[in-house]
């Protein structure tokens, strides 16, 4: 850990790249686009993983694994319209390399041409709705309620680590069902499982709604979606939901015989959360020591330094804080000893800063003689001594604490930038700072179209607390026909 | 489950794609040589995967997750020697689809064709490796211990479900070391791990030891495997650990400043099972009646069928199953009811059956008058009836008895043939009905490859525990330089 991080206040772009980097959670990868998530980022991202499965596998649902490959094909059928369609994604077109003639390197075997391209998934409904179609045959064999843990590729020159990158990891849930109302039940209940992770386990609060047509996902009837405020005031949209009504079902022709005998297409869903979440979780906690984590997904929770300044302590420290140790991992607390040697006390806490680690105790002679550790809380920098006995149940209690504070201060950064307006002018002199802005819309793509050419902003959500009726939209003046939160977004 | 399977003596590899079918492990994708795997299948290696991932960290190491996308550049830097070289893998050439011109499909766009070709991992070992140049400096930042879960593929055109696929599902792990010792140590202990889970977990009895030079991967100076027997009597490499000494550390050029200030190469292991692993647990237990899993890696446990013949029936019964089902879950067991309508409890009795559920419990009104369940076993097909108030704790016990015996059958099986000869004769004669043979052999690439091509078995290990001191090369009678393990494999 040589140096700090670039200020947030500075260039919040720089100081992103630079948290991830500092704190080593991603590297780019050597084919341009690419990202490496590193032991420390894939450890926070295994936790993001274990939160939502967990509740997957509550609420009914099992795992599986489709082909990565996909016939080009089947990209016709997903396509709603396929004119004016350009797809960015990487294609297929030959199986095997072979020596160059001077035998220094490789190169594509021309006669390994494939008869039809094969498409990299940016997306798995295609080929899952083409399995749906052999699995399903009657209203016995529903609901499916298949999620699928998965990489997936979007061609893209512009990358950002976590945010946009080429390959990026993420789930893919697709449900079908026997009747319309149970689907929207299910794309609902999947949100409120999206929102309970984002606000309980990564402690970052979410608006929960609808999306307005434009914005909406190309083969949706409805997209529900999570967005939440990031350090920069800027919306992240953390989650979509869809109900997909029957057109995937008419796409691949997957219908089942209902109970009445009758053959009916079958009613779907889909909804997802990706690595980009990691992305999420540095930009709403962090600051600019690097960054801050919520307990529930910190790979170390507690980490322990022995300030040990001459060898002969060294064995007594452990010693005294070995007790300690145990207590907190029968507790399930993830702790770390870090007992490097040649490294500072000083360095290891700068370096254990920047990796956000909830809570850092740091133990030396005087600690012992005084019966106590001393310790640091990552989120507001108090510092204080715990007596040595009781210091386990203290530490359990305080990282549920920070967890909480967390939370709360993510929240009331989003109230003290949310802002309501009943005017054009008032509208753009608030979005120009940031912030989500909630006002009346008529309800027309022109205006959408109209406000985010003019100002940058786009309907993040209609939230589900909308309350339209005596609202006129900020633009036309008209009756509103939504209350809508803009903002800028990533 | 309409009818059963292919009888194993009958045709053991379309018995095999008929359990996998038929008990919904597997199923084939829309792009040859690719396979998806169903809800069912993905829960075993679901468990498998936790197995592994549990003692992977509990030995140190860490997960990270590297880029599916490699330059075609870095494959000339893998292979020892390029000329001769032909590699069955995924070619991506270009990075967008357009609309056709009738607006009815989708093609490649030329404008899109890549600058260097990119090539889909079939191992990672060349990305992970320039990513290890970047991150190795001192002797400080050794061991490096990352293992990934990730897909990769190889492109196959001869698909078996779980054991030859396009695509497959692995975890590879990529150790670097600063020296040979504790490098050689690394992978002998993920050799053991593997075998661990093998025997313990999966109840498969594995053989260890090392592999012939011909049979080695080819980057490694030494190859360890774990080979076990499936039940047509051929062997299965289930896992490899391989030291790979310095050779990726050149390729790479990764030097470390070792604790003398000196640069040196950094001594390397990797190691590896996948998928594949289904196949095995398949292939080692199943019989006539389709799969029977071990405990620790089935999704289901415990099935219990209610035998309602009167609707009024069904509550009751309920009723009385409830505390049971309470201690089970109380007692971690994964227990499913099955209390699917208007189908029949035979159907159902084949269809878990078929599944390789351990233990099948059945109630009816009769065993609630008797106060008891009705219990039967899949390992060995006994049934019997257990009192209701202790019916957990005996199913606990059951379960240990079960996994036990499924590796003490599979261990029997393996004995039985396994023979020991010590003159080709002899040789060709067991060979000839499969099983492993244990003799003398003199070293040399010559007698491997004309006992592979007069018998088609190879050399599948040397074993740990051989003892070639007494003993002639059963093909040149020479002196034998090892004890080795012939087979005819997967």
């Amino acid at each position: 850990m040589s140096k700090g991080v670039t200020l947030k206040s500075e260039d919040y772009s720089r100081w992103y790249t630079d948290v991830i980097t500092k704190a080593e959670l991603a590297d780019y990868g050597p084919v341009k686009g690419t990202m490496v998530i590193r032991p420390y980022g894939f450890g926070i991202w295994e936790n993001i993983k274990e939160a939502f499965d967990k509740r997957f596998k509550e609420t009914g649902h099992v795992n599986a694994y489709f082909p990565l490959f996909i016939p080009k094909s089947f990209l016709s059928k997903e396509a709603e319209h396929v004119e004016g369609f350009a797809k960015e994604c990487a294609v297929v077109t030959h199986s095997r390399l072979r020596a160059t003639s001077d035998g220094k390197g490789v190169e594509v075997d021309p006669s390994s041409k494939l008869e039809e391209e094969i498409i990299v998934r940016p997306t798995s409904e295609t080929v899952i709705w083409a399995m749906y179609r052999k699995w399903i045959n009657s209203y016995r064999d529903l609901p499916l309620l298949i999620n699928q843990w998965a990489n997936v590729v979007r061609w893209e020159m512009r990358t950002r680590l976590f945010l946009r990158t080429s390959e990026f990891l993420w789930q893919e849930g697709h449900t079908a069902h026997a009747s319309e109302k149970e689907a929207r039940e299910e794309a609902l209940k999947m949100l409120e499982v999206y929102r309970e992770v984002l606000e309980d386990v990564l402690a970052v609060p979410v608006l929960t709604g609808l999306k307005s047509e434009s914005e909406k996902f190309a083969g949706a009837v409805d997209t529900y979606c999570i967005e939440a405020m990031m350090g920069d005031k800027k919306a992240l949209q953390a989650g979509t939901s869809h109900y997909l009504g029957q057109n995937f079902a008419k796409a691949f022709d997957v219908k089942f015989q209902n109970e009445n005998n009758k053959e009916e297409f079958v009613y779907a869903t889909s909804w997802g959360v990706s690595t980009r979440l990691v992305g999420a979780l540095i930009m709403a906690h962090g600051d600019d020591k690097g960054l801050r984590l919520p307990p529930k997904v910190a790979p170390i929770q507690v980490v322990i330094i022995p300030i040990v300044r001459r060898d002969e302590d060294g064995k007594k420290l452990m010693d005294y804080i070995n007790p300690l140790l145990v207590k907190l991992k029968e507790q399930n607390v993830r702790v770390h000893i870090d007992d490097r040697k040649k490294i500072s006390p000083g360095f290891k806490f700068n370096e254990w800063e920047m990796k956000g680690v909830p809570i850092r105790i740091e133990v030396g002679p005087r600690d012992m003689e005084n019966n106590q550790v001393f310790t640091a809380r990552r989120d507001t920098s108090e510092k204080f001594g715990l007596d040595i006995e009781s210091a386990s149940q203290n530490i359990v209690q305080l990282l549920e604490e920070i967890q909480n504070n967390l939370f709360q201060q993510a929240q009331q950064f989003r109230e003290e930038n949310t802002f309501t307006v009943d005017n054009y002018d008032d509208f753009k002199a608030k979005i120009k700072h940031g912030g989500f802005v909630r006002c009346g819309w008529d309800g027309t793509e022109e205006t959408e179209n109209a406000v985010k050419s003019e100002t940058k902003a786009t309907i993040r959500t209609i939230p589900f607390d909308e309350n339209p009726k005596d609202l006129k939209c900020i633009y036309s003046s008209k009756q509103a026909k939504h209350e809508v939160v803009f903002a800028k977004s990533y």
